[in-house]
């Protein structure tokens, strides 16, 4: 990559330039410090939204999830708003529309002035996927887009790090699949503020209705949320748009209810602070592979590989 | 735990106590640093093997793994041997024995003089895994085990990992599972050194000449092993013995191999060394997080996480 104008980025950005955003969330994706660096000094100069949202969405394959969020995406920028979406997993509905190249998926949403679209990096391990991801929030931002969606696949981990990025999150699901609550997906629920039950105009009525039943009576045993939110449930279709009105409202309600209790607040100056650990823990492991690339290890037959370690530990400042 | 005495327990491993040997690797799996360097001050008092065998067992749930591993390790030990078996992934079928209670599972195994088993310690990283399992190895060779035999399921990640810390890899399998060599089974094939085509006796013979058909021409599509090891396949069944013999005899003649051309020596020194790598980190990390309990980043709302990460790491000093 080229030298890079940090200042000249930031401009571009907030001119509304969506090639300069992407170039910095690339930045910000870069395994190489300086480039981290680099997005962290355009972040550093661009101005900074204390009142955007931050939603994660969730769902197992086959749900509906492109759809889904299309249909949320266009809805809110009918309200005015600016969205970006973001992918966290290599295997997300975004990413494997890229990578089979299959352009149908959220194109009208992708020629929208007010969105961006953003499919995830696939490098990285799962905390550095979150680390990077966080900075694409900021930048997106920035950037001034109020309303930033990131999405996973729904298969545990990811989540778990994603929640610690976003004040709400969302999980799909469909009918006839919320009976038994155990293993990763009870573990979703525990999360999820909303449930939206997606593909209902596909299935019968009956179906549907027992799906919102069981939701309601699992989650009458999940603990409480820190928030004090009570979990709510929503019965629609991404597809014909049933549902995403109500679901704008909840997210709006949820927002309020949060601000209100200084929840917000609390739970993003937590996150900052968990995100700094990330970074400081970021910050070592380069210089560990930094220092192991100049000064590697050396071969000691007579010692055992523990040994090995800390005699080299012995002989390097990693401060 | 109370005060442990290094000397009084290795004294005990060496003269055959196999509760003082579980006492030592449960040390080695410990999170505390204190734990780790107790049980390396333990595996240094005790005598080194270095003519021991490193085996990994793999194959995904259902292939028969821990009926193959009871027939091999009880043929193993008629051979004159003493084998100890690890399992490294929580859902294998070691740990998952031992979680559901079934006792029945390498019952005769397990009564036997000559061979130890150890379900995995299921908390920790996959790269803690690792480095546990290894110090595993070490003190059961240490324990007089000539024959280690570590258990994974097969589903990528962990394989990667024990790969590394092991001479050998078997790579179970069923009949009519062998045509297609794509993602994790690809990876996998691509680690192992002798294929057992399990289960043969309860398939007709058709589906098993050709799943080993199958094997033997996927064989060919793989890039050469650094050890110059020809991958070799066998039919047979751990349910009633068949095919245990043979490969008993392949393994010895692996060995014989990587001894003649020094590829053990060799791959030995390198796990070694990336061994030494990965406590070094540990180290490091360890290092880190007593740092953060002890001296947690200051929170500052005027600064971005990025550099309340670096003021704090400024102010650290992490040799």
């Amino acid at each position: 990559m080229q030298k890079i104008d940090a200042e000249l980025l930031a401009q571009k950005i907030i001119n509304g330039d969506r090639f300069a955003l992407s170039r910095a969330i690339t930045l910000a994706e870069s395994s190489r410090i300086e480039h981290l660096e680099l997005a962290h000094k355009i972040i550093h100069l661009l101005p900074t939204s204390k009142t955007s949202k931050r939603i994660a969405i969730t769902g197992t394959p086959g749900v509906g999830k492109s759809t889904f969020i299309e249909s949320l995406g266009k809805y809110i920028i009918q309200q005015g708003k600016k969205v970006a979406i973001l992918a966290v997993d290599p295997s997300s509905s975004l990413s494997k529309g890229s990578i089979l190249g299959d352009k149908t998926r959220m194109e009208d949403l992708a020629r929208e002035e007010n969105a961006f679209i953003r499919p995830s990096a696939s490098n990285g391990s799962l905390g550095g996927i979150t680390s990077r991801t966080y900075e694409a929030i900021l930048l997106c931002e920035a950037a001034g887009f109020d309303t930033v969606i990131i999405e996973t696949v729904g298969v545990g981990q990811s989540e778990t790090l994603v929640n610690e990025i976003t004040d709400l999150f969302v999980f799909l699901q469909l009918p006839g699949s919320g009976d038994d609550l155990q293993g990763i997906k009870r573990g979703i629920m525990e999360m999820a503020d909303l449930i939206f039950v997606n593909k209902a105009d596909t299935f019968q009525e009956k179906l549907v209705k027992d799906a919102k039943l069981d939701i309601v009576r699992s989650l009458q045993f999940l603990p409480t949320k820190a928030s004090q939110w009570k979990r709510k449930s929503i019965i629609g279709s991404g597809l014909i748009g049933k549902g995403i009105p109500e679901l704008w409202d909840l997210i709006n309600e949820y927002y309020l209810f949060i601000y209100e209790n200084n929840y917000f607040q609390k739970n993003r100056e937590e996150q900052q602070l968990k995100q700094a650990e990330r970074y400081a823990f970021d910050l070592i492991q380069q210089k560990f592979i930094k220092k192991l690339k100049e000064h590697p290890i050396s071969q000691d037959k007579t010692i055992s590989a523990f040994e090995m370690a800390k005699n080299w530990l012995n002989n390097q400042h990693l401060e």
